[in-house]
C-alpha cells in the first residue's frame, strides 16, 4: 500500500511531464486537482481544450495566434522594413511591453542547444529565410536571450544573415537598471564595460 | 496587442491557481500546454478527469482512496491500537515508505493557520473524535510538519486529547540524519540538545 491508487499516479506522472515541475510539485498539483472543486477542475480542462482547439502558429512569423497570418504580421500600423528575433512568444509580449518597438517579429521557438539536441533545423529559421526573399527588409534585430544557447543562436543568426546586406543589430547587454554594481556577475560587468557608450 | 489571445490568457489564469504557481510559471506551462501534442494533453485531461472521477476520501480516516473505508482503515494486517495523524495525504505516504508503522492514520488535511483563516473547524478534527468514541485506541501519533503550524496544531490536539486519557507522542524533531551540523538552524539545534537522548 505504499502508492497512491492508480489515478493519482497516473495524474502524478502527466503533471511531471511538464516544464519546470518536479515530482514533489507534481505531488502538490495533484493534490491541489484532488481537493479542487469540480467547476476549478472543468474550468481548467476546458481552458486547455479552447487553446489546443483555437490557437495556432502565424505561417509567417511563427507567433501564437487565433489568425493566420497574426495580427503583428497583417498590422498596417507596423514598420516592415525591420524584424525582431525572439526565441519564444511570450518574449515578445516583454518587447511589446516596452511599446518602443513598431517593427514585425519572428519567433525562432527555441535556441541553439547541443546539450540538448536542439540544432538549427528544431528552429524556425527555413521561414524567416522565405520571409526575407519576399519582404524588403532593412533590419534584423537580434532579441535572444542573453544566455550562452541565446548568444549561440544570434552568432549562428548573424553568420548565415550577414551575406544578405541588411543591419544585423543585437539586443545591449550590461548592467540592468535599478539594480547594485555590488551584484552583478563579471560577465554582465564585461559586456556593460566593452559595450559603454559615449555621453 | 499587448496580450495573448483570450484563451491563452484564460488558461495562464486557470493555471496560476493552482499552489506555487506564479505568473511566470503559469506562462510557461501554458506554452508547453500549446506546443505539446495533443495526445499528451489528452492525456493531462483524462488524468485530470479520472482523479476527479474515482478518487474520494475515506469517511473515516480522510485519506485519498478509491473504495471507502479505505484500504488502510479495514486492513486486518494494521494495528488498531494506534492512530497517527498527518496533515496531508501525501504525508502519509512519507510515514509509510519507512515501514516502521503499521497502525491507522488519520488525515487533518491542512494544519491551523491564523494567517490564512485556518481554524479547527476547517480541519477533519471532528470524525477524529467520532473514531476515538468507537476504536480503542491506546496511543494517538502527532506527525504534523515540524514547522509553526504544524507545530500549533500538535499542541491544539495535545489539549483536546489529553482528558482522553490515551498516550499522545510527538515525532521526534532533531538535526537531520546525513546532514552537517554547520547548516542546522538554531531552533533545530535547540530541539536537538533538549531532546537528546541516553546513550
Amino acid at each position: 500500500m505504499l502508492d497512491y491508487a492508480e489515478p493519482v499516479t497516473k495524474l502524478i506522472d502527466e503533471l511531471q511531464k511538464m516544464p519546470g515541475v518536479g515530482a514533489k510539485s507534481a505531488q502538490r498539483l495533484a493534490f491541489h486537482i484532488l481537493r479542487a472543486e469540480r467547476e476549478e477542475t472543468d474550468r481548467l480542462i476546458e481552458a486547455i481544450q479552447e487553446v489546443k482547439d483555437k490557437i495556432i502558429f502565424c505561417s509567417t512569423c511563427n507567433n501564437i495566434t487565433d489568425v493566420d497570418p497574426c495580427r503583428y504580421c497583417t498590422s498596417p500600423g507596423r514598420d516592415r522594413r525591420a524584424i525582431l528575433i525572439v526565441e519564444e512568444p511570450y518574449n515578445l509580449v516583454t518587447i511589446e511591453k516596452t511599446r518602443e518597438y513598431r517593427g514585425l517579429y519572428h519567433v525562432l521557438h527555441g535556441a541553439l542547444s547541443p546539450i540538448r539536441g536542439i540544432g538549427p533545423d528544431q528552429l524556425k529559421i527555413k521561414n524567416l529565410f522565405e520571409r526575407l526573399r519576399v519582404e524588403e527588409v532593412e533590419e534584423i534585430i537580434l532579441a535572444t536571450n542573453p544566455n550562452t544557447e541565446g548568444e549561440a543562436t544570434a552568432n549562428y543568426l548573424t553568420k548565415l544573415l550577414k551575406p544578405l546586406g541588411m543591419r544585423i543589430t543585437r539586443i545591449a547587454m550590461g548592467v540592468p537598471v535599478g539594480s547594485d554594481l555590488e551584484y552583478a556577475d563579471e560577465v554582465t560587468m564585461h559586456k556593460a564595460l566593452t559595450n559603454r557608450i559615449e555621453l
